[in-house]
């Protein structure tokens, strides 16, 4: 069904209709001007926001959409989780170009509710309009926490632990295997094309992504790690500074000691590896310590504990220390398995 | 300056570095996974949001960058006074193309904060991120309300006025102008480079604007009405149902009666508007009345108060009485000049 059969107020109302508000805090959801939300007394409220653009942070060309709105919500409800929050609403806006269907955006919006109720979040409102060019995704997440309890980065101390959650640089490769297969695919339509074949005749492509399942799944289908949250909290842990990875370990660790005024030192030995990770990575000829230095995405927890947690923090399943904080003045330091120390440097969004 | 000498996180510290942080309610603004807010006992959380795409909400050949953040603002803050809220807190996130330079961004965020300051609204953070092709900007406003004062759309009753501030039509007549404009220096364009002239020895384009500065002002740096709402609260009125001219009157008013299940009569006569957006109009040979109703991007407010009220709220200046509230099966109707009466069609949105 083409969207302009229902109009703007008809999709969004299409889209929006059976959305069950569930948390006592959501007064009241899409509808209205705002979302009006009433929040127990003495709570914090986190904002969070990321904007999302068709060619930049994704590529429809290997991400179904029901995907893409399953991992739109994650990416901001994992900086709740960041901030040891508990996500409560979110709001969707979109900006559509006329090749989407009404199917195209049910399927987004499956994707998005899906992960919305796994992590307890009301969808509230949002917007829908048109775009000239491509698809953008805007969301924003908002939760609560108790003042007590909200982690920033600026509090990691000296001798404090480094921790990570899961396993590092596996989406990234699992973006390398999307980008290879899709080089091949339009290499053959290419080739068809020369040879003056019809191209609707082709037979389906079929990628090659055996043995490396994991891979695309930490790409397609990140999570955020409420368990990881959940289980500091029940060992009674509390992570003196956290964020969680999207730009890759070694940008974040930069923010982490340039808001804490530390250094800090990790161990590239120490650095979780999935099996898959490392064995494409070999394939690739790619080093795997850049890719889980470097490679964003992860969306797993970043934190650091007193040194006195040693033994309980290393006993949560998921959770694996990776090294320690210094002064600052020893800066940024990555000990290679050889024992060199190397200076661990940020890597940023560049403007393309 | 181009933006990659700066990087990601280099331009939005750059941009975010002076802002101050005004409101208490603001614990934590840019600079951490989510901006941490902390509102007094017994309030409401009001949130909305927009996202406005290049070339489908604005066109940068004669919007400046400085009325853009300005408007981008404004069109969020008024959605927290149509709920009669207070607003408190602001995100922005921007996907920019490689032709922007700081000193653009310089602009729009000078625009921006502006109009958060006339408002009392902190700037909390955001994103910065590559677009592949337009500007998108997604705003993302928060406030709050005393849960007694917060008005809903669903709030109209039988025999309510319908008001409404400022005037009409003259934010849609404005965009006429520049859009003639615009053809005008194209056309001019076109002819020079046919004839072989040196496009960049034409002497500069007038535009020809003169007796229409209302209509520029009103497209190009709207306003939220902030006075009104003050008004209303002084003379102690509290409207019954509310909401803003975004997408126009006649639209507006098929929301307010539809989640209000009644219906609705104005009065031709009594639409509020500017003599330049007549002028103009007639200049165009436009039918005025269509414009005030269907124009859109006003920001003025549109709300209801029971009859009892008249005399109060026709005493509040700025504001209009332009009909009454009736039963559902009256449906929505305009009174003409001439007295015949006229249903009211919404015009919404269509894909593009």
């Amino acid at each position: 069904m083409e969207i302009a059969e229902l109009g703007e107020f008809g999709l969004i109302r299409h889209l929006t209709e059976n959305i069950e508000l569930k948390n006592p805090e959501t007064h009241k959801g899409a509808g209205d001007d705002c979302a009006v939300l009433e929040f127990e007394a003495g709570r914090q409220v986190l904002v969070t926001t990321d904007l999302l653009m068709e060619g930049v942070h994704f590529d429809l060309q290997y991400v179904p959409l029901k995907h893409l709105g399953y991992k739109s919500a994650i990416v901001n409800l994992s900086d709740i989780y960041a901030m040891n929050g508990r996500p409560r609403q979110m709001t969707v806006s979109l900006a559509l170009s006329k090749r989407f269907s009404v199917e195209d955006m049910e399927a987004f919006y499956e994707g998005l509710r899906l992960a919305c109720e796994a992590h307890g979040c009301d969808i509230v409102g949002g917007d829908t309009s048109a775009s000239l060019t491509g698809l953008a995704i805007s969301i924003t997440c908002i939760g609560d926490a108790r003042p007590e309890d909200v982690v920033y980065r600026n509090g990691a101390k000296d001798t404090d632990l480094i921790c990570v959650s899961g396993d590092l640089g596996a989406a990234y490769m699992g973006l390398q295997l999307l980008e290879r297969e899709k080089m091949v695919y339009n290499q053959q339509l290419l080739e068809a094309r020369k040879r003056g074949e019809d191209l609707s005749k082709l037979p389906p492509f079929q990628p090659d992504f055996s043995g490396h399942e994991y891979l695309l799944e930490r790409q397609l289908k990140p999570e955020a790690r409420k368990d990881i949250i959940e289980a500091l909290r029940k060992e009674g842990i509390r992570p003196t500074a956290m964020m969680d990875i999207s730009d890759g370990l070694s940008s974040e660790l930069h923010h982490i000691c340039s808001q804490s005024h530390t250094g800090c030192r990790i161990y590239e030995e120490r650095l979780p590896l999935d099996y898959q990770t490392a064995s494409l990575a070999e394939e690739f000829n790619m080093n795997v310590t850049t890719c889980a230095l470097n490679g964003g995405e992860d969306y797993e927890l970043l934190f650091t504990v007193p040194l006195t947690e040693h033994d309980r923090v290393a006993a949560v399943p998921g959770v694996k220390v990776i090294g320690h904080i210094t002064k600052p003045e020893l800066g940024l330091q990555l000990v290679c398995r050889d024992g060199v120390e190397m200076g661990l440097k940020a890597q940023g969004w560049k403007a393309i």
